[in-house]
């Protein structure tokens, strides 16, 4: 018994502690094509090393996500395999695009920790990063995760809440080396629409939607190297249900928005992101946009856009986050509408 | 909303125009596993390299169903979202192995259009040709699809209905460079049967079955970054069903060929290809196929099948195509039979 | 109908034989990364071409199983197409790692057969080779299987039963040429555990479950070209399930392993193996190991545990693999206890 892995429970944490997740994981093709057969994705730049090519990104990346559910997969064992819920992300930053041929390794440090009143959880705040074969930064984040105390007797450690930043500053973005979109060919890529053609503030119904099965997202969920057992297990949850991984509502948000949003090829940053409520197979997950906010950028022809993405189960035509009150709009302070399962605030790089 | 895409209706295909498809497609040894993931395929080309070494193909193509699939997903967006029916095929010719590293990229151009009498709907034929990342041609076909108008007032157009040829001619096919079948390895192929083997309306019951399931048809789909929603989404059919893409059904039926058809290799051309009836998750698939025409070809030791592939949902060892009634054959012109979800004319290369 | 492969029944069979299997298969990194999404596999070595290559192996292996399902799907066709069982293996051996590029075949030779009392099936014996493209041995092993008679009044061939040995010696291990665990990095695996640190006797529970799915088995089934209907086809089977392959449940309770057996990089040989129970969708699949043997090995670095790896249809914190009685003993000769779907006997590969 005492060989397998219990995971850390809240008292296990220290602020400034820092976790060597295991296993390195080299991308491969492989994982392109498994990532579009799980996800309607058809950003251009991921699915074409021409196109890549075209754009200075020569051999082609894959897409952001694959980096960021594989960075983050390897975290679960040491911090999240005893978690309530998955609080929130900020400041994640992609610092370079992952190929094929990378290998990825991340560590975490303990930033802070908050036992919750109730004495029996408490709040762990890490901040991750992945990086690649060379040493370089891949990607960083901070994220925070309700964790079960092992003991509710334990004492509680002193708080320390982690000062993280509301959104990433445009000037903080860190461009792709050589990224040039002033050749950018829109016919392949799918739509017209530029930079200069979204407007803060700008909704957009991205129409389709799809319907869950517990295959998919558990071939996702491993692919990542992704072991939390609620999603593998019908034994683990009261229900007999199995929970999908919230990083696969975050991809299959994504890949939904392509149609709107086929120019946002890459993720530069993500701001702030909350799985608002659980989702199961045979939920249909539908996505909706908000243009948050624009930013110039260094790189020849790349614009930023701040987009908040919404995955519902459901399609919701009146793209309501909250309070399901039209008027209260995205940025009110009341209650998630039903049906929302994700609220991602994100940077694309868009073509100007 | 306006930035999404609502698809073409029928009377916004002029005849003459050309539609440049969006997101050329960069096909991975990924895209080959997968393939044999979803398919229980086993032909030796596509399986082995050295096998398809020894026939003359260095690297080994993937199956020539990838590049179909491929390059015919990159038309939905534009020629079938809203589409009522995909009618038929024909004049589809494989120009050139499609190797991994290959990128795909697909045009077409309008070449016919009918309004139906009821002057809701109406016929739209396209010629669409595939291109690699050199410019050469990889497949071309002729396909005719049913389309929704967006207002029923719309005037017609002109009728224009192109010739099709009913069969592509022997002499037409184009043969991989290099193919060469003369030390061709029947043991390592799995049967010894030879295109002299073959006799003009032989029928082969290919026996095995395959029960059908929505994750997989669904994985397929997106692999080829087919989008049409009535395949992922159960709220967009009034019976919460999945509609599962012809293709899939096609790649079906030719997999499962391999037990009879081991040794026809390589698919030259498809004549002519009919959806005769929907599939859904939960049937189990069948396939029969008919010798319907053989022909010499210029390439050492290889010889062309003409073939008739029949996808059944059930088993049907009576073979029958047309009326319920066998000695109708295959060639009347009855209905189709009960359980007939494809009817496939093509011509495949196989060893002499 | 004659075109089609009807196996061979055992009737067919004859002492001395040799089947040269059909469809040579190459490995890709396809391969490996839909093993990562079947699998909840998180073993170092065939995850990260830097961790491999620390220990030796440039370029990367696929996991071992990989190579044993490819190898053994090969002899389906011609050995199992009409068994009723599969009764054993036996000195199952990796002779080298199996890398992407590489193209296994498999050729098998009938060593054994049995009819049995009722004059209806017999005991087919053989040992199947699978070399790869130079003609090296990469894995070999004994199985034997239980095949219906074509008639049943067909004379009963002369008794041979081969004389297998229950283990491979420890000096009959082949060790990967160049593996050196000297500097492996513990941190990195996931685990601290060496190979001084498991005791004989002990038993380690590896607490997670996956429940399966019927895509899942037969996205893997297919993946090794295994064509067995009763993994595929509702229909085949009286009561509408689909019979989950064998060396699905083996892939599970390996990758399931890892939590306790982290470091039990390579499998060296398959001592033995028995599937107790059929499995099915919506069984849970948990997996226990108890350590029966330790051996050293010539290579830098590297002992050798002797492990044996059972399956249970839920989790069973007993460890009981006979008769219902743990004090039976895992050494027991009584039936097994239920819900035991696998007991496999391998040595397995770990740093010092």
């Amino acid at each position: 018994m005492t060989k397998t892995n219990p995971g850390h429970f809240f008292e296990d944490f220290k602020v400034g502690q820092v976790l060597e997740h295991a296993t390195p994981r080299t991308v491969t093709e492989g994982d392109r094509a498994l990532y579009g057969a799980l996800y309607p994705t058809r950003f251009a730049v991921p699915s074409s090393a021409q196109f890549a090519a075209s754009v200075g990104l020569d051999p082609a990346p894959v897409e952001d996500l694959v980096a960021f559910h594989i960075a983050f997969g390897k975290t679960v064992p040491d911090v999240s395999l005893n978690a309530v819920a998955n609080l929130g992300y900020a400041e994640c930053r992609f610092h370079r695009p992952v190929v094929p041929g990378d290998t990825l390794s991340t560590a975490s440090e303990v930033i802070g920790l908050k036992e919750n009143s109730n004495g029996r959880t408490g709040v762990v705040y890490v901040r991750s990063t992945a990086t690649n074969q060379r040493g370089e930064v891949a990607l960083d984040w901070a994220r925070w995760v309700m964790v079960h105390k092992r003991d509710a007797a334990a004492p509680a450690p002193e708080t320390v809440v982690p000062e993280l930043a509301a959104v990433v500053a445009p000037e903080e973005l860190v461009l792709p080396e050589g990224l040039d979109f002033t050749t950018y060919d829109f016919a392949a890529a799918g739509e017209p629409h530029r930079w200069d053609d979204y407007e803060v503030g700008e909704k957009i119904d991205h129409v389709d939607g799809v319907t869950l099965t517990d295959a998919e997202h558990m071939l996702a969920t491993r692919l990542w190297q992704n072991t939390a057992k609620v999603h593998f297990n019908t034994e683990a949850r009261p229900d007999g249900t199995r929970l999908i991984y919230g990083g696969h509502i975050i991809s299959m948000a994504r890949a939904l928005s392509f149609n709107g949003l086929a120019n946002a090829q890459l993720i530069a940053a993500i701001n702030a992101g909350a799985h608002t409520a659980p989702a199961f197979a045979g939920d249909t997950v539908y996505a909706w946009s908000e243009v948050l906010d624009k930013a110039e950028t260094a790189a020849p022809g790349v614009g930023a856009l701040r987009l908040r993405l919404v995955a519902t189960k459901g399609r919701d035509e009146s793209m309501t986050l909250r309070g399901g009150d039209p008027s209260t709009g995205s940025g009110g302070t009341g209650k998630y509408a039903p049906g929302v399962l994700l609220d991602l605030d994100y940077w694309a790089l868009v073509p100007r």
